[in-house]
């Protein structure tokens, strides 16, 4: 059951995309097996591009039935059980984002395409450069990006999870919010201020 | 192409997913699609567990068709191309660990096994207690674990991929180790420890 009190909105989806760099494909295996497959990605001109062998599973499922699920995850805090409850253990959730992108993959036969999607991936991993520009026009690049396979996922529905305890109220969350503060761990004050702008985002949506 | 000198050993991969606490499951939807669905999960008793809603796309999807990929990843360390070569993007790359576990997922009937799964996974999230055990037989556990739904995948096979390396003659992962102690980024110091250990394995099991 997806709770809509968690959806995000597309832009806010697209912004997690432009900000992270792996995920997993999930896609029917030349078996006829689901296959979860991890990957980096780079986000680019609407698609979302995917480089790796040409001889590997994702070759052979992706021709066979091109149906794919791309899913990019982050977990933001454990919340223990014990910052709400001193008895049941039934509190105790994690926060988090999630997109997930389904769409069709097909590959991309340009060495001009592969070379904006693998620029786009290099951009994202390494950013502070240290490397010729990945240009199709390049002659070093050349076998390279005929020996690459490159995928592109070309999304129909972008849908995402956002959940910072955007269903509770606000005394919950505030408690939260302190309990957070006091651990300290790393990534705490960040979902802390999470919690606090989701809250605000839903009360302004709501009025 | 799963290149062969990457491959994890089975004691290997099993220590992986005791030490994780999350994934993501690949199954078919109960539209035909290919399903991408993050989850934390709990590895015991040779089975992973996972648990949810009872009326979610998870049970619609899995009660049709229960074949599913669940993988688990951690990216340990990017390394940029200029690591190994002064012009070229390619050898740009990310060691990592991934572990996928095929196999059937059922539904789990009992409380007794139900509490026996979120026991695993409190026990691995909130190592520091803080609850009361969570056991069918405590009446305050009682509607709570009528209500969750919990899933157990059991595995049919089970494959790792670590990368670290081991595919580079020792004076380019001496000189990755050196670049990284150097860099030293969070999880760089622990990357370089390793590449070593990997390379020492692979070292004993060709001897």
């Amino acid at each position: 059951m997806r709770r809509s009190e968690f959806q995000a909105g597309r832009e806010e989806c697209v912004r997690f995309l432009e900000e992270k760099n792996d995920g997993v494909l999930a896609f029917r295996g030349p078996d006829g097996w689901p296959k979860a497959v991890p990957l980096n990605y780079a986000y680019a001109g609407d698609s979302i591009y995917f480089h790796g062998s040409k001889h590997g599973e994702k070759m052979a499922g992706l021709s066979d039935d091109p149906r794919a699920e791309f899913v990019v995850h982050e977990a933001h805090a454990f919340i223990p059980s014990y910052f709400s409850d001193p008895y049941l253990a039934c509190p105790a959730t994690v926060f988090f984002r999630s997109v997930r992108v389904r769409g069709s993959v097909v590959q991309v036969e340009t060495a001009e395409e592969k070379a904006i999607a693998l620029a786009a991936l290099l951009r994202k991993m390494q950013p502070e450069g240290g490397h010729a520009p990945i240009e199709a026009s390049d002659p070093r690049y050349a076998s390279s990006l005929r020996g690459v396979a490159v995928l592109r996922l070309e999304p129909e529905e972008i849908s995402g999870k956002f959940k910072f305890g955007q269903n509770l109220p606000e005394r919950k969350r505030e408690s939260l919010v302190r309990n957070l503060t006091e651990r300290g761990l790393p990534g705490d004050a960040d979902t802390a201020v999470r919690i606090r702008d989701t809250a605000l985002k839903k009360q302004i949506s709501e009025t």
